[in-house]
């Protein structure tokens, strides 16, 4: 068995989620605990945790889906099915060469759904050009990132910037691949922002130690820090990534998850427009994006894209070849992501509840920011920077001494003891922070905020007053 | 950029099929050549070629797609769905936690449609157990074959026995991994059966060399060579592995494509317990299908399975890890595989409807395999194996003396010289079967026989005529 597939963690997923499964199972065979169920916080999926899906871009996915017999040609279907999503699924169908849903596609995805993305682009990034043949559609965002890692990580020479704390695809997928992660810590005092002094640091330190830096992982917004990036903290790491040669993976996967009214997302893409690095020999760039996260939240179906800017024909025939044995992404998730860069249109007859669902999500995400921010902010010991974007909230907890000992005795880190503890007394299911990278001596967890705005509320309650006998366990 | 991705080399999509996309956009722009479209017989992808989906598991995905209110719960819903598509849409949905197809489902895949495949595999090995647990859902086959490529090569020293002729994706995976591909010849006078001693030969040689060779992958049926595997070779070659502790790959995605009447399916899994290699520490085995070829011929959807036979917890433990690393397969894919392993039930109101069109599919790749073989048999020449399963027909072509060195001064191998030829001359997209691998001095393609059976007697005329004029201009 491969050493590197040893090495790898994967926390999201993790110890305290087996274990929580585990107790979910034993619930149901009627096993008494101090709750009737877990709450699952511990990952971004949103509709196993209650959200609802949009109920316009499934009708239209329903429809590309049935043969046409019994589907858009069948004489009742009006009756099921709005105009709209007839119209649409007939344009998809049409857009895949008639041959539905069912063939392989194109091994970048359908041109017709390629070229919706590239329009959705340019009108995202205030009309710079993007062109169909730079997007690769792939199964969610991480199929993606697989890719961009797989082509960048040659050796064990190879190292990759990620931010201290990160998701962890990015340290799995390294370690899987041999590489070396050259981790760069976010500065939590100051809203988990990038600090370029830092970045220097990180990549010099690399370097003295012989490895040779080639790519650089940004997440923005911030998984799990829950932050937005500014403008201008953007732009100054653009300018680092090109003044060191390295490729830019940014993991924009949140883009449309922003709640602060004076934040707002700017792509990487669009920051190096701004600082004249979009030019030839400027810098090389991908973004990802998904359907798993915003609203649609489709996270089963394994949709999203990447975006190649300033790569050469080269370097995009090589991944293009790395597509092509993969054969092609699932075309259910991209006819969705499709239908997430293009909705109905205005006057349509679905566009009015189409925009109101998208908005009763995306209002209630931003009450359950606030929610969970401030209420864990209010317990004495924890400490939470405000979660102004993403799915995330990470912060972080004081240990009481006895935790630490403890810990060390169990051989898992006192932010495990920690989340176990939690666990068991209260059925809530979070990840130790340990799990995505922090520095030594801090302590902590990520949740989501995505179960719902009660739940969320009485989670906070129980964090709180499981806290407190923690503290006295320990004491 | 990785070494590894630029040795990397996939035919199946290559020059050839390149060429073809770009003469189809000539086509469609009004350029003229002596056809009217390309017909590709490149890769096994049915419903790119007229293979239409079967109704009733499109109805059930459709209705487990839409939300409750505009689906199962719809007054109108009988008007356009049968009963038993409803009723297993709601199964499936309970199945699913009632988290729909929108949620990340387990690592493993939704443990209802695991039950479903153990059922099925148990009834096809004769009442053989199988375990839901032994069971990882993956994105068609390819993402099977990749995992377990990415457990078992550890570095360059590693090795795998592969086919020659053999399916690309695994030449492909392994020089990306970096690791040894360690061919055994099949034998072609003989039908394309696997001969002991050529195993011996190849296991010896690569040992020799100082390579550490641990996996060895049988395609049965095969791809390219459409053979369908006999019993005895089936118990000898896992005697082999078992002798040699190789982890057998067992590729069995065309375990339904069987198309001879004196030829029957059996799975590894079969032929080890039958010498009596199932118990521990007998063999490691994993055998990968998917929905993608059979008669389902679902390729965009990427559904499929494999199951693990004789390892240990330790293993699978790290194999699950990897899995949770890319969070869960298509849960759209999930759903159609567990429609694949348990249609409707007998008496239900779309069992028969099912099987006739199930049958009907069926019955026609029969009679195109014959139409293909034997045809191209015919032409002097061209000799081609008889295709008893999988979708494949690999003739080997006699080059005539001039196009040895026109290839060689095109830089391109005599077949892709071929290929070439024919696509411009009928439109037909075939693979250069140096792709796939072939002794030193055969020269030959892979064709499917995929599109309609007129069109596969056409395609047959073509490969004649254009043979007499490739020997006149090379002769």
């Amino acid at each position: 068995m491969y050493p590197g597939l040893r090495k790898m963690e994967y926390a999201v997923r993790g110890k305290v989620v087996i274990a929580a499964d585990q107790i979910s199972d034993n619930l149901a065979s009627g096993k008494s605990y101090p709750f009737d169920h877990i709450v699952y916080t511990n990952i971004g999926n949103p509709q196993s945790v209650g959200q609802q899906p949009l109920t316009w871009p499934r009708q239209v996915l329903a429809l590309v889906d049935l043969p046409d017999a019994v589907g858009i040609q069948h004489p009742d279907i009006l009756r099921l099915f709005p105009a709209d999503a007839v119209a649409r699924a007939k344009e998809i169908k049409e857009g895949l060469g008639g041959h539905g849903s069912g063939a392989y596609s194109h091994s970048k995805g359908c041109r017709a759904f390629r070229r919706d993305i590239a329009a959705f682009l340019q009108d995202r990034d205030g009309g710079l050009p993007a062109e169909p043949e730079d997007i690769f559609m792939t199964n969610g965002a991480s199929a993606g990132i697989n890719m961009m890692l797989n082509a960048l990580v040659a050796d064990s020479s190879c190292g990759v910037m990620i931010p201290i704390p990160q998701y962890p695809i990015y340290s799995a997928t390294i370690d899987l691949l041999g590489g070396q992660k050259v981790g760069y810590y976010l500065n939590e005092a100051n809203g988990w922002e990038l600090n370029m002094e830092e970045l220097e640091r990180s990549l010099q330190e690399a370097t003295e130690q012989g490895i040779k830096v080639n790519a650089f992982v940004l997440i923005n917004p911030g998984n799990p820090s829950g932050t937005v990036l500014s403008r201008t903290n953007l732009q100054d790491i653009v300018r680092f990534c090109a003044k060191h040669n390295l490729v830019l993976l940014a993991d924009e996967v949140y883009q449309e998850n922003v709640y602060d009214e004076n934040a707002e997302f700017v792509s990487c893409k669009r920051a190096a427009h701004q600082v004249g690095l979009l030019e030839d020999d400027g810098i090389e760039l991908v973004s990802f994006h998904s359907i798993s996260k915003g609203v649609f939240g489709e996270c089963g179906r394994r949709g999203g894209y990447m975006e190649l800017v300033g790569f050469n024909a080269d370097v995009k025939d090589e991944l293009y070849k790395l597509a092509s044995a993969n054969l092609c992404a699932t075309v259910s998730g991209q006819i969705m992501t499709s239908l997430m860069v293009r909705g109905p249109d205005q006057g349509d007859v679905s566009y009015e509840s189409h925009q109101a669902e998208k908005k009763a999500i995306f209002e209630s995400l931003r009450r359950r920011s606030k929610i969970v921010s401030d209420g864990l902010n209010n317990i004495p010991g924890i400490s939470c920077q405000t979660a102004t974007g993403s799915m995330y909230c990470f912060p972080s907890v004081e240990m009481p001494k006895g935790a630490l000992p403890a810990a060390e005795k169990m051989g898992v880190s006192p932010d495990t003891l920690y989340c176990m503890s939690l666990l068991e007394r209260t059925g809530l299911c979070v990840v130790p922070a340990s799990g995505f990278g922090q520095r030594e001596g801090r302590y902590g967890f990520r949740t989501t905020f995505l179960p719902s705005e009660d739940e969320m509320a009485r989670a906070v309650e129980q964090i709180r007053e499981h806290y407190h006998e923690f503290c006295e366990m320990y004491a």
